[in-house]
Formats: C-alpha cells, structure tokens, sequence
C-alpha cells in the first residue's frame, strides 16, 4: 500500500495544492463514467483506483468510501438540475420553450444516469440522497406545472387544472425513469445519447393532445425530424 | 448448523414430502414479503432464516442461493402478470375494460413490488430476469396499444397511428415505474397499496384527452371517486 504524505506546508500551499486536488477531481470525474456505464452497485473504490492507476490508499486519502464519492458527485448534480428546473419559471413559455427544457433536463438526467438508474437502494441507504432527491422530484412537478400553465394562458394549450396537475406529474415520472425503461426493454443494447431524444419525443406525446392548433402543428413537425432514424 | 436428514423412502414419500415442500413454500413467501418491505439488496439469506425461525443449512437445503429463490419468485410472477397481460386482447375494450386491466396490473406490479424496485441491477446480475422482463415490458407495449386500437375502432377515442404508439409506451413506462416515483418522492411515507389507486388514475389521465363525450364522462366519473381521499 502507498503511503501518502501530505506535503503542504507554508511554502509549498500553492505548488503542493494543484495536483492534489487534480487527483481528487479525477477520482470523481472516473467514478461517475463508471458508475454511469456500469451501475454504482458494480464499482467498487477499488475498481475506480484500478481505472485510474492509483493505489486504493491513495484514493482512500481524498475519499474514505464510496458513499463520500457520491455526496460529491450528487452535489454537482443537484446545482445543476435545479438550475435546469429553475430557468423555465421565468417567463410564460411557448412550444419551443418545453422542447428545450425537456432537452436540458433530460441531458442533465443522462449525465448522471447512475442516480436513476438504482435510486431506490440509493435513497434507502443515503439519507442526504434521499431528502434532496424527494425535493428534486418535486421540483421537477413544479416546474412542469407552471410550463403547463404558461401555455394554457397564453391560448396554446387547453387543460383544466386537474389535467395540468396529472399531465404534469406524468412528465416528472416520465422524463425520470425514461433511462430505466430503454434499459430494462434493451439491456444489451448500446447505450447511446439517442435515447434521450426518443425520452423527449415521449414526453412531448403527452403535451400533444392538450395543444391547439398552430402549436400542435409545430409540435408535430418537431416530432417528425424526431423519428427520423 | 443444523443437519438436515433426507427422509424420503419408498414408504415415506408421502409422508415425508408434504412438510418439506411447505418449508421451501414458507421460504419463498417469507423472501418475497421481506424483498418488497426492505429492497431485495438488503435482505440475505441469512435474515429469511432468521426471520422463519430455520437454520442457514436448512434454508441452504431448498436454496442454494438468494438468486435461486429470486426466480423461483420471478417463474410465479411472470405467469401471473403474462396472464394479465393476455386477457384484454381477447375482445374490444371500452373505458371500463381499460380501467379493470390497469389495476389488475397495477396489483401484480404491487404484489412483486421489489422486482421493479431495483429493476436496472437486477437485470444485470440475472440472465433470465434480463431476457424475461424484456418480454413483459414488450408484451405491456402491445396490450397498451391492443387496447387503444379496441377504443378507436368502437369510436370511443381518436387517434392517430403514431398516437397510438406513442400513449402505449408511456401507459408501459408509468405502470412499471409509478411506485418508484411515488417512493422517490417519500421514501419514509406509509408504503399502503393506495398509491396504486394514485397509479391508476395517472395512466387513465393519459389516455383521456383522447376520449370522447359519453367515455371522457365515464372516465371523469371514475377518476373522482378515486380522487376522494
């Protein structure tokens, strides 16, 4: 095992710092991409070292358990999806509007799929992990909301409160499991970014119905380019 | 460790075979009850026994292993839910056919709850589950879409082809995935089989806006009973 030496001292802060915490944000930076390839459950601290040539102690410097790894990367994740789920509150939204906020969030889903992937054991044993996620959630049926409401007063969409309420519950469901039903459909096949694009198409189907006119014409004419192999 | 002594002889193989079939029962019910209240991930071999009152060894005697008493459970339950799945093909359905199918699916679903809890991991630790639920979601794509062609060719709903297909791989996603969400969003809530009245009435809210007159009235009808608390 590799003894690790902490070389900071008044002098050496600067210089010693920098490569230190270069290795620390390539432990995260490789446990996500295995996490995400293989499920959190298959990779070990011990894998990540391998991966990354290093000694377990040495990981075990910056890291004392995977768990540590994870609260990390669900931090980046967190200020970003809520970022994402923030943006679309600000004004009253159109068709385009929901497409790209769909995009966005099903971009930051893929991202870090591994969450989704196995979140129910995640949330069991992760109790951060399980308060924040229970707000993300939430977030996620807000902000469909106030997209649903946008539309509706604008004239784009007709859909009583209730509908919106359903409607918007259903996109949080959907744009969070999507992932997991492609894989549970296709446990072999690649794993490609496209799947997001069908996620989004999914989504949009449930819109589609509740839009008028111009903006389901527009809509379908976005889905179209969609289903082009 | 308890020894456990083969019995069975050429007289007693009656006798003998009766307490023992009931202990391999007994452990696949207690496996299947501890699985959907703790999540397959946290319940061992070791806890079933313990929880039956047996020893290791004579847990060990019916099962080799954990993943042999998962597909013993798996057998069961995918014959139970193929038999679901096949039943509204058999006819035309109406509003009312569409709303007993879903909660029978929605039972099953409850019923083998853990299978989709960690559904992702499952599959990749488990060949059979892996080719198996592959089927199912295909075989809830094409109920969902046998379903959706009985409504439109009765009029009872209008939609197009692509519609079609789009509203019967979303009702496989929600089903599959609805108590998922439901536990994301409280994972310390009473886990009570309501929330599959909830699931119910998610699904069917997709397919309303594609109903008409006298089914969306049929359908608004059925959906406030179920939205009283």
């Amino acid at each position: 095992m590799l003894i690790v030496v902490d070389n900071q001292d008044r002098h050496g802060v600067l210089m010693e710092k920098k490569p230190k915490r270069r290795t620390r944000e390539r432990i995260v930076e490789t446990s996500l991409r295995l996490f995400n390839d293989f499920g959190e459950p298959n990779v070990t601290t011990t894998v990540v070292a391998d991966e990354m040539n290093i000694s377990p102690g040495n990981l075990y410097y910056h890291f004392h358990n995977k768990d540590e790894i994870i609260e990390e990367i669900f931090v980046v994740f967190e200020r970003e999806i809520e970022e994402t789920l923030a943006a679309p509150t600000r004004r009253l939204a159109d068709v385009e509007d929901i497409w790209l906020f769909l995009h966005l969030l099903f971009e930051q889903i893929w991202k870090y799929r591994f969450f989704y992937r196995d979140l129910n054991d995640l949330l069991t044993r992760n109790r951060l992990l399980e308060i924040h996620f229970k707000q993300i959630m939430a977030h996620k049926v807000h902000t469909a909301t106030i997209l649903c409401e946008g539309l509706v007063s604008t004239g784009v969409m007709r859909a009583t409160t209730q509908e919106v309420r359903a409607l918007a519950t259903n996109v949080a469901v959907l744009a969070s499991y999507w992932l997991s039903f492609e894989y549970a459909c296709d446990p072999r096949g690649k794993v490609e970014s496209g799947r997001i694009g069908r996620g989004v198409y999914q989504v949009m189907a449930m819109f589609s119905p509740f839009l008028l006119d111009e903006a389901k014409g527009l809509l379908e004419k976005l889905s179209r380019e969609y289903l082009k192999p």
